[in-house]
């Protein structure tokens, strides 16, 4: 039987970054099953209070005292929650103290700083990053095209519109995606659109077999989902896109995120943070 | 003159997590300007000292020794990163010790555990999520609406469709969103197709000066653009939300993610992660 532990993720803002650092550290736990439990928008002691009731009733529960990785910034509220029945770990202990010793600066203890609309500037650039990334979806304009920071070229249903749609939300870039349509794959040569952008341009490829299965969801038992034109369309594209110099990934064994990323290195882009 | 300093974001993979938690914490240095460099995919004991030879470079510019948070994973690149003339903060040193104290159990150390495509079917599920929610984007479609989790209505240009999205990359949630057109505000009453789904209905609204300037960017000059019909519209969709009892929030002082984290919690949708 596994260990079973209850996370708690305690936040007095969206709880985005705990629950992010802390499923990144458990992670590195396999043998140890986690109930999680995240709690946003506790910003004052009444909810502090509750949160430490939850807190109690689970460890009751389980046998264990659960842990707690709390973001709370109010010195009240974090005097409170360290009374939990838990292991906390609180990022803002553990961090700004050693800050605010080697900036010789006193941090603002000040709730909801990331993650909040404070800088408008960055905000529209973020918000026309994704209206730019959902007008140029799929190859559906031309238009503009130039303006792309990444465009991404794959087959149907190889992963194109998250990753770009990741890339604008997360980073503020302006993603374009373009299939690579049979009649591409048969002239073996990249629509002509992109061809005076083939600097921006990334690709995207995936093994046949699971783009097989996801083209069957959605037209079951279609050419289109066959494993024999998956397999023509995949090898045809590889070949393509190597020929035309571009860079490809495959997105089987990737996450979008891991995509975004590695992309976004190899084209030497600034990454906004939001 | 402010303070500045460099402050470097080292990690094994996508480097999210640790820019994330470092820009959450400085976030509370208003003082300091900080200059940003994230470094991904430091895998190898080569790219270390490249970075090692970057946060030198960075010190002996700023005259000042740059800040390092790192989650590097692999025990000899720890120990390597922790010889920069740096103030270095090592996530898992400090997370991943006590837990393994906490938990009685080893961690794997194992690189890329995080954001990796590691499980199928979460990952299956996420990939549906944006595929529905762009396929139910700005009312497209009433096929298969009642399978949204939830349904986000509000004024055109008011922000639903980059939360939609957001919850869906983020939370795996599918997220229909559903304008608000004059023909409704005029009848004063829900789009038919929601009526029936109301619980899932969540509204957005906007200042009609914000509201305005979006708009005139898309349609110069026009009558939609309007101050006069920004002000009505924005009007008679909260009096509409208000009648047909739907909660509603204000996107103009409320980010992407604080928008996604209040609806799902007050919805008390779970939160996956990915």
């Amino acid at each position: 039987m596994p260990i079973r532990r209850t996370v708690f993720f305690i936040s007095d803002r969206t709880g985005i970054t705990v629950e992010m650092l802390g499923n990144s550290l458990l992670t590195q736990f396999d043998s140890v099953e986690f109930k999680r439990v995240t709690l946003p928008f506790i910003d004052n002691i009444d909810k502090v209070q509750e949160a430490l009731r939850q807190i109690e009733a689970a460890g009751q529960e389980a046998g264990k005292r659960p842990l707690v990785f709390t973001s709370l910034m109010a010195d009240n509220l974090r005097q409170e929650i360290g009374t939990a029945n838990a292991m906390v770990l609180d990022l803002f202990d553990r961090f700004i103290v050693p800050l605010e010793a080697e900036l010789g600066v006193k941090s603002a203890h000040a709730v909801g700083r990331s993650h909040s609309a404070g800088n408008f500037k960055d905000y529209n650039h973020r918000i026309e990053s994704v209206n730019y990334t959902l007008a140029h979806d799929d190859g559906m304009t031309n238009r503009n095209l130039e303006a792309a920071d990444i465009i991404l070229v794959g087959v149907s249903r190889s992963g194109k519109t998250p990753t770009c749609l990741y890339m604008a939300l997360q980073f503020g870039i302006k993603a374009a995606n373009y299939p690579l349509i049979p009649e591409d794959l048969e002239k073996m040569k990249l629509p002509p659109a992109l061809l005076p952008l083939k600097h921006k341009v990334w690709g995207l490829t995936i093994v046949p077999e699971r783009l097989q299965s996801i083209r069957q969801e959605r037209k079951p038992d279609s050419k289109y989902a066959s494993l024999q034109n998956c397999k023509w369309e995949v090898q045809a594209a590889e070949t393509l896109m190597h020929n035309a110099g571009v860079s490809f990934l495959n997105s089987t064994t990737k996450s979008i995120e891991e995509l975004a990323t590695t992309i976004l290195h190899e084209a030497k882009l600034d990454r906004r943070v939001y």
